[in-house]
């Protein structure tokens, strides 16, 4: 098995930055694609390896996304996108208990839900020509990926009395919600072009996001 | 068990008229308010019912909510709102296959999304008053509620290998997704306050929304 390109979002730092590094130091992927916005791009600068590639993209700005996406199509070639990682992520922090503020959720909503689903749309030609090049079976009947980064804060199910509105999770919690839905229906929509779409909680994680309480680092 | 106030809002049609005349024909129920858009209000004003009260209302547009909250405000007195029907809502019909289009996704999340959730912080402080007037158990333990109208499809978990996104209702389900977690946290949040919130999924119901082929009228 080997993964011929891998494409992180929001890779400048935190788990995008951690994802980068596991994905460069593993022998079964070829091209790693680290895309982060123009402002956060230094940490990735220091990194010098033959297999990383770096890609300007704000998730949240269309005309980024297109430009990355004929920049990726040149890096990748005619073997496609394997795999597309949307990691990038905001939690501003709203609670239901602050002063109404419509322009902070909306927000919160376009960068985790709708960028996400945009991504996958202009970047599915890349990654469906990434299945119809595989005649193996990378990921079992799958042989491209959407990896949506999520949270264990959007599980409707599990989630607990904790007061996430009033312990200002309720904008994310919501946020991730929708993105596992957006996961959900992808996954099946996208099966019969060999494409997997998936939801993963990675923990709570020591970034700039997370705090200094967590209990794993981007390392582990 | 009497109902001293209920407020519909996308009450000028569908679900939202229906359920009005339902309010309005029950012994149980006082005061109605019926809240719409001001260019919908035509169906209403041809009912007579001294239960009824017409406010104009855009859920999406907070100085038309501040403003509704004073009207309500007047309306109910020191007895408070004790029910909110966050009903208004929008099927636009966006797949995954459609030429990507963030604004239409971003309107879709802000009236399903974050509507009712900013409806339920700025009619807080009246449903509030609402469950405090109370000594009894009007609904168990709480004493005014929030009810979300929701939809089957917002089910992460009964979510279909039904091809949701190209069947143009990616947005829309994943907003009802988003908002069934909404409820869920408020549900956790409000309990103290003796305000329960809950989403509900009506069916699917004749409406401009829900089409001729559905197999529910409004009035059943």
């Amino acid at each position: 098995m080997s993964i011929h390109s891998v494409l992180v979002t929001g890779s400048s730092r935190g788990i995008g930055f951690g994802l980068v590094q596991k994905f460069l130091e593993s022998d079964k992927v070829g091209l790693v694609i680290a895309a982060s916005r123009p402002s956060a791009t230094s940490e990735l600068l220091t990194i010098k390896n033959k297999k990383l590639h770096l890609v300007t993209l704000d998730v949240t700005d269309d005309d980024s996304i297109v430009k990355a996406v004929e920049q990726v199509d040149q890096i990748v070639g005619q073997k496609g996108l394997t795999i597309l990682v949307n990691n990038a992520g905001i939690l501003q922090g709203y609670g239901f208990t602050d002063k109404p503020n419509r322009d902070v959720v909306n927000q919160t909503f376009d960068t985790n839900i709708t960028s996400p689903m945009m991504m996958a749309q202009y970047f599915y030609p890349l990654l469906k020509r990434a299945a119809d090049s595989q005649p193996g079976n990378t990921f079992s009947s799958s042989r491209a990926a959407i990896v949506n980064i999520s949270s264990i804060l959007g599980s409707i199910q599990l989630a607990q009395p904790s007061d996430n509105g009033i312990k200002k999770l309720l904008d994310y919690s919501v946020s991730k919600a929708g993105v596992n839905m957006v996961s959900r229906i992808l996954s099946k929509d996208l099966e019969k072009d060999g494409i997997m779409c998936t939801a993963v909680h990675p923990g709570w994680i020591q970034t700039r996001m997370g705090g200094e309480h967590a209990p794993i680092t981007p390392e582990d």
